[in-house]
């Protein structure tokens, strides 16, 4: 499997107690404009899992299309999800990287061999993406996603 | 102040229990070869204020290049340090983003302005960063960097 794909951080993902706070703060550092702020799908569009079982968990997010890179916010609003696991073990705090991927069971393979499981998964419009149960292994969570 | 220099994410940092195995677990997954580990310097050389204070606390470092941004593991040695609070609290996690600033004191001066104050900072060789106490407002910790 290629390897560049790991080359390029898509996507930095915050947790956050109030979405709306923190997104007024970065609008400010940045000097840009607020972006709307969207809820997860409900389950019938997404199928997420959560530790291997089918899961209604839910968030508010928004995104900051920086130079290099995407800022997200996640407010977690309800349901076991990866999002509210770390806000009720560590408060807000950054919670993931992301990379794009373009072929899935491979990547997931390759993690698979290194001993690190999928923690969550869920569909989204035009794509799909998965958490890593990477924090023992890489010192924090990797999300990969997958655009159809 | 422009704020242009909050368009470019550098550096994701991750605390890690132990760099050895991070960086091959990282190794592992980029295709990438172990960069060396190097050990923060002495407070001769790095001045470092920790919480206002002068402190000793030292790390173990590692980057890994990537082609927008750097990872960077840092595993806390001994000694107060924001690295070592985030260990104690958390264990493992990703403890930061970092941007690079041409103007030190102006930059500062935008976070005072938002209530942010400074967390920790030092001297390394050619320029100093700066941990902003950020969480409670952006969700994580942000590092300026500003080389002379």
């Amino acid at each position: 499997m290629s390897t560049e794909q790991f080359r390029h951080v898509t996507q930095v993902g915050f947790i956050v107690k109030d979405i709306e706070e923190a997104r007024a703060a970065w609008a400010e550092l940045l000097g840009a404009e607020e972006p709307p702020i969207v809820e997860t799908e409900g389950w019938e569009s997404t199928h997420m899992t959560f530790k291997g079982k089918p899961s209604k968990g839910r968030a508010k997010l928004a995104f900051f299309r920086l130079e290099n890179l995407t800022v997200e916010l996640i407010q977690p609003v309800g349901g076991p999800s990866t999002w509210q696991d770390f806000l009720d073990e560590h408060g807000s705090g950054i919670h993931h990287i992301a990379f794009n991927v373009e072929n899935l069971d491979e990547t997931l393979g390759k993690f698979k061999s290194m001993g690190i499981g999928i923690e969550q998964k869920g569909d989204y419009k035009g794509g799909c993406y998965t958490y890593l149960a990477s924090k023992s292994k890489l010192g924090g969570a990797v999300e990969i996603l997958h655009n159809y």
